[in-house]
């Protein structure tokens, strides 16, 4: 029987990945006039994967290297006033207001009281504590957790830390790579909630729920039927 | 009596602030042609603190806070080339090997299994992890906070979660605003061990061990010692 739910934040429970989108299109616009051409988005998500063993998944690393991409495309040419601009873009994201998924209060809210629920999220410890707030969500979770990637040694870790079993256990996430697979892995169950945009890093090809440890639902808002599903199949 | 004792990482078990300290240093001459003056470590302090509230604390800030250092003290004249010189010296002391300090490893070793050792420090969480990875003390430790600001109700909220009263705990470390007034003020006990430099933002004006609730030690290696007493004074 499913005791606990955790779910991921960026995503899945708000909006993320559209932000980081529309901060790579402003750059992408920027250096236009260095006509790095077609090749852009490639030679940034290079620049990203090399620079993911010094600095981790968040917005400053991702300002970082898009700093570092407009300096190699533009063959040392772009502008100081022109990284400035970068920069300022990057920090108009990690100020944007935080703003929910449809349907994402009333689910947790419903939820809420019936399951112990957990928040469990990679990236920035200071940008993701920021967005907890800012979410109004903050007193719904019983545990917040965020780690450095979420991989099955983390889950593990924080499932024995917290005296959960796996059978127990169903994570809720937008990410196959990182909310799905790992979980699986480790004998717990799974909720797919696809987001309308995946980061590449993040891409999984040919992967979809398989209806015995974890499912796809179209939105947060099928949760709570697929839960009772679950405990009635149960009984 | 003392059960639990938290230690501060950076500056306390391992160095930090001289690698800061360096690569402001190649920073500062890096800007000389600019002749920003006597007044560049002023301005670079003033956009650290300006930014504190989105970036927090850590290297990945330090880094983009350079850079904006760097582009409005030379009038948008500094070169890409140039930025990216500041970019490799941020990531060198991402990269740079953890050195323990002094005393460390046979201190901690000493106290491991007669107390409860927690590691507790603020900063970037992937930065911080790999730190504790490379320092090869993870072992020690029965628990590790990484936290976004060490403050009053951030060791509140540690302690309750870990069932830890003010008065079984002892905080050690090297920034008297981070490591000890604030765990004076909830009743726990703390020592202070300074660094042969402190950052700025840390610097508490005219703040001594009081001797009631904490003291300052010259080294690590003098905390048993302290410990002892402390356990002797209680019989």
């Amino acid at each position: 029987m499913i005791r606990v739910i955790g779910f991921d934040g960026d995503d899945t429970l708000w909006h993320n990945e559209s932000l980081f989108a529309l901060t790579q299109e402003r750059f992408y616009e920027l250096l236009r006039p260095y006509s790095a051409g077609p090749d852009l988005p490639a030679r940034l998500f290079e620049t990203e994967m090399r620079n993911l063993r010094l600095f981790g998944y968040g917005a400053k690393g991702f300002m970082l290297s898009m700093i570092e991409t407009a300096i190699e495309v533009s063959a040392g040419r772009v502008t100081a006033t022109e990284i400035q601009t970068i920069i300022n873009s990057g920090k108009a994201l990690i100020e944007h207001p935080v703003e929910l998924l449809d349907g994402v209060l009333d689910t947790i809210a419903a939820l809420d009281g019936t399951y112990e629920l957990l928040l469990i999220m990679k990236g920035d410890l200071f940008h993701q504590e920021s967005r907890i707030a800012g979410s109004g969500l903050g007193a719904f979770f019983d545990g917040i957790e965020i780690v450095s990637e979420k991989d099955r040694p983390t889950y593990e870790r924080i499932l024995k830390r917290r005296g959960i079993a796996p059978g127990e256990f169903l994570m809720v996430g937008n990410s196959v790579r990182s909310d799905i697979l790992p979980i699986v892995a480790l004998g717990a169950r799974a909720v797919h909630i696809p987001y309308h945009i995946t980061w590449q890093h993040e891409q999984v090809a040919g992967e979809r729920g398989d209806g015995v440890d974890w499912w796809e639902l179209p939105a947060i808002a099928a949760l709570p039927a697929k839960l009772a599903e679950l405990a009635a199949g149960h009984e």
